[in-house]
């Protein structure tokens, strides 16, 4: 196979990049691990490896918006982690919950495997910890980020998941007020979103 | 428009909101921009917002191969931001000598324009034009990053855009050196991995 010869070659130069190179070609998978929510234009659904960018740059563009304050890089360096054991585990549906009963189980089978590639997955495995536990500061925001952008997907693309998958209102506002603990001012539009999308009907009442 | 209507919500509960929201709702069309190189199973190409995530781990990652010891959150940071300008002015690509003649100004005009949008866009054009002027370590590190994946990437998948536009070896050594001043370990690496695709015809004698 193509990539166990680049990895050979990798290793063949020094021990450590060969760990590296195999652990940014599994990474590579998460590009291909598809969500429920579509692209805010409607056109397709979103990939997870874009979901990871998209939280971490939101957290040096919102950053300012969390209730307390936050090492704002290790909000970033969370985002660029915190679903890598979905190249193993999946994508589970926020709604799902069937799937949520053992989700946990699965993805800590996922993280073991996952951070255990390369000399990087102690400090890897740290960020994902520290997200699981949802402890600190920057984890609360983490969560609250990674609730807030696919809300805004949906009701950016007209309804996405929460249309297709006819999520009601109360559904919608349980899950997404995880995001409140971590910050008010990103929940505040969340509610505001959510009422809109209740009102045309893209939420079940 | 949907989008439009988001924005307007979100403003509504505070103007900081809106800009932000504004800005993440531009920013969602990255994953959309194509680039030339494909993923590692050969399955698709790449977007330009999954190239940026997985950069921004990989700076994560590869920390320890800077020549030159980095804040490895700037690096991170970088390259979350180092490729937005193409929302605007599309991926060039790096062997199209004519496309490179305007590039700067095609990026430019999108960073004065996608850069203030909102309140974080001032600390978000800092990061790129640190990039851009590759004076800094970490502006160093990044470009080796921004050059050895796709390199990675052509490999594993078989020569993707190597093959497709028929690429020489002379040509690929010399727009990938460009990674040797921020990383000798990466073009160490990098350099494996050309003599052998060299050496399988997927890049031209």
């Amino acid at each position: 196979m193509e990539q166990d010869r680049t990895r050979a070659i990798a290793a063949a130069v020094e021990d450590r990049t060969g760990r590296a190179v195999e652990f940014l070609l599994e990474a590579d998978k998460l590009k291909q691990v598809e969500r429920r929510n579509r692209l805010a234009d409607n056109s397709r659904r979103e990939f997870t490896a874009e979901h990871s960018w998209h939280f971490a740059l939101a957290a040096l563009v919102l950053a300012d918006l969390a209730d307390d304050p936050v090492d704002v890089a290790r909000v970033a360096a969370i985002g660029l982690v915190h679903d890598i054991v979905e190249i193993d585990a999946g994508d589970t549906f926020v709604y799902d919950e069937a799937a949520a009963a053992d989700k946990e189980t699965r993805e800590r089978e996922a993280a073991n495997r996952l951070f255990s590639i390369d000399d990087s997955g102690p400090e890897l495995r740290a960020l994902w910890d520290e997200y699981e536990a949802q402890e600190t500061a920057e984890a609360r925001f983490a969560r609250s980020l990674d609730r807030f952008l696919p809300l805004l997907l949906n009701h950016a693309s007209g309804g996405g998941s929460w249309v297709e998958h006819e999520i009601s209102l109360s559904a919608a506002t349980e899950v997404n007020s995880a995001m409140a603990p971590g910050s008010s001012a990103l929940w505040d539009v969340a509610q505001a979103l959510l009422a809109d999308a209740a009102q045309r009907g893209l939420l079940k009442s």
